[in-house]
């Protein structure tokens, strides 16, 4: 156990926890429940909090679990923690978290699988869960998203569904990992593997992958991209107004979650839905890089991208979570509003699978309607009751989530 | 994953899930967000339960994470799921609960091993779980249970303290874990380990642990004890009120949780404490069993525990949590009062170490003093704004937990 204390400058997440990308702080994680790449072994930011302190809407302070409190688990009285965890600012003001670790592992091992389309590698990912390998991190990226991630990381992926996957464990385990992991990648038709273990060249892999979004972003012509400080165009909390750009380009991620059995249907409809209508942008040549003021880099895309949108994807999907990075245009009415139905229908689709419209990015103002869809009257009704009785004056982040 | 209705009759839990004793229902383990001898590495029921029915206390049907819905994680509103288990019956009706379903293990091993005393074998306890080896179960019993315990079922166990542990895994990734586990048993003076691979033997071990309830009970002389069908004495709720046998001797079980760390002075000091108020049975014979009414046993304990209290410990000390059975003359009103100041004392010493005064059995009526201890008023007034809005008329198991 050890207790961060998450007040500005934002305190660095413990690379096992819920590793989501950009500059997260501590309590914006537990705040939003937000999960990553890690959460398929370690789980999400709920499971990871053990306490909160709060700043009530009162003003009084509230710890979660009791003031100084870190078992691992409780069974006195409702769980408070888990409440606020995920609520999105709305019930309290987040000022400490205590967090779960985990130990580091003995032994680490990245690969990238490429395979011949987005249903054989989701599939690929059912199996490995299937068979219980102890998967710590397994990620997908669509043939657009890793033709984005190579060009922009230079190191020149396959332009295919593709899988970033590592495992970790004892030598001896590992090596076991190792070999049952090969024999599913290729009865799924992926490519062979070659594993990465020493930490400078994981290390690559892995930023390869969380520059997903800025990779994304400079399928669009003149794109600027800021990294770290603040505003960077990303849409935690599905809200389209929550995205300005001071370019027209512009960026707008959306995620859903389903149950694992039914994940290869949604995505494979999804890959399908973006192609009829064009959101998916054409693969070209490398955007121009120009490193301008300091963090901000100017994008010149490939002019044949400039009609297309281009919506990539990419995915936690060991926990049945992906993501469509959208990147259009936002002086265009027409195509905000493709986005807008795009996002509604893909929505609409998990919530069919037995799904949820969010996974990990939370409900902000854009996804209200889904959540209403999702819960049905009783579950909204129960959770404004909550709302009610915990901030009955709705100070705060009044409008959010409800 | 998997979808269990629980109505009368009960269904039987899944073994890899919680594994709470006796005959609990799966809606009944939610609604005491009930964990067990596998919570370790699978969880207590609340990262396992995926979704719930509840009727509301004005009569409609909620479904915490929407109707039919089963993502493994969800951002969509404030968790209702994680709210509703553990409220032991006070916000509403349980009808059914989704659960997630792990994998059954490639290979299983179960091994038994004695200390010098507890605290060694509580330290050993904290050294496995530091070394990160992924125990399956890690159970603790103190000498006198193990004593009990090894006299209830036949099998003669060595009177001292007492761990029983379980590894899960492939075969090679179970070799290993079976090394590592014995380097660190021989640190911490433990005795030498022969591992129980067979389905049957390794049944015969658990179902020893399992009877602790009723070998416990078998310390006090003419001690009824019901296998089934109810009222068995248990108080899964704290209070003393709650149990009821036809005879003058009872059982009440107090769990506490504390995290890891602390666990070797808190479980020492308890061991202490029930010296000292000598709430410790001593060991001698066997007691007589002999099989009555259906069902039914009637134990005649060895004459010289008669004057003394039987107070053996038993933990699911992977998770810090322990339990102590305290078996009692329910017609000596001092022998109570002893009891109610044992458990006190027991609760608070858990609250000085940043634990909890419970870890899984709940609040109850028994607990709710040492649970405005432990949150604090801030915390209890949020239990209380939540169980106003949610149940106005207060109809939902009144007067338990708040
Ligand atoms: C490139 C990129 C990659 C991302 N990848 C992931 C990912 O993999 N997984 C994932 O889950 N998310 C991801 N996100 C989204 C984002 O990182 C998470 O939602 C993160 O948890 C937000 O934390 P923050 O501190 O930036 O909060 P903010 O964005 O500042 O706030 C988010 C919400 O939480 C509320 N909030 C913030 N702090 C507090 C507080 N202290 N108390 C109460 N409420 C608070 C805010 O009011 C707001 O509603 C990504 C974002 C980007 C830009
Ligand atoms: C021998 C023995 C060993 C035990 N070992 C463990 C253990 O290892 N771990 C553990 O956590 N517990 C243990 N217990 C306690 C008990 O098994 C658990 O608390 C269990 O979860 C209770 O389930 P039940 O169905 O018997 O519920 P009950 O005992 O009938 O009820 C428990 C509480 O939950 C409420 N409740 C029950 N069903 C519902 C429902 N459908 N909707 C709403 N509220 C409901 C009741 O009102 C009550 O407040 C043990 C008990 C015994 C006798």
């Amino acid at each position: 156990m050890w207790e961060w204390t998450s007040s500005p400058p934002a305190s660095p997440a413990h690379p096992l926890l819920a590793d989501p990308g950009a500059d997260a702080s501590l309590c914006g994680m537990a705040a939003t429940g937000a999960s990553g790449t890690n959460a398929v072994r370690y789980g999400t930011m709920r499971p990871n909090v053990l306490n909160l302190r709060v700043v009530l809407p009162d003003g009084r302070l509230l710890h979660t679990a009791g003031p100084g409190r870190q078992p691992r688990k409780r069974a006195a009285g409702y769980d408070l923690t888990s409440l606020f965890v995920g609520s999105e600012g709305t019930l309290g003001f987040l000022t400490q978290a205590t967090l779960r670790l985990h130990p580091l592992p003995e032994a680490t091992a990245v690969t990238i699988a490429s395979f011949p389309g987005v249903g054989a590698a989701v599939a690929c990912t059912v199996q490995v869960l299937q068979a219980a390998v102890p998967v710590a991190r397994i990620e997908f990226l669509d043939e657009v998203m890793a033709d984005a991630c190579g060009r922009f990381s230079g190191m020149g992926l396959p332009v295919a569904a593709t899988l970033l996957l590592e495992l970790h464990g004892s030598r001896c385990s590992l090596a076991e990992q190792q070999q049952q992991m090969e024999e599913i990648v290729q009865e799924n038709g992926g490519s062979s593997l070659a594993w990465a273990e020493g930490l400078e060249e994981r290390e690559q892999l892995w930023s390869m992958r969380h520059n997903a979004w800025y990779a994304a972003l400079a399928l669009r012509p003149g794109c600027q991209v800021r990294h770290k400080d603040g505003d960077d165009g990303s849409s935690a909390h599905g809200a389209l107004s929550a995205t300005a750009l001071p370019s027209p380009a512009q960026g707008y991620s959306t995620d859903v979650c389903v149950p694992i059995s039914r994940l290869p249907d949604v995505v494979v409809e999804t890959k399908q839905d973006l192609q009829a209508s064009s959101l998916t942008g054409q693969q070209g040549h490398s955007p121009l890089r120009q490193r301008g003021l300091r963090g901000l880099t100017i994008l010149h895309a490939t002019p044949h991208l400039t009609r297309g949108l281009a919506g990539p994807m990419v995915g936690h999907v060991g926990d049945g979570n992906f993501h469509c990075i959208l990147v259009f245009n936002s002086q265009d009415p027409e195509e905000a509003q493709r986005i807008h139905a795009f996002t509604q229908r893909l929505g609409r689709r998990a919530l069919a699978a037995g799904g949820t419209c969010t996974g990990e990015h939370g409900v902000g103002l854009g996804k209200r309607a889904l959540l209403q869809e999702e819960l049905g009257q009783e579950g909204l009704d129960t959770l404004r009751s909550i709302k009610a009785a915990l901030d009955p004056h709705n100070l705060m982040n009044p409008g959010k989530v409800l």
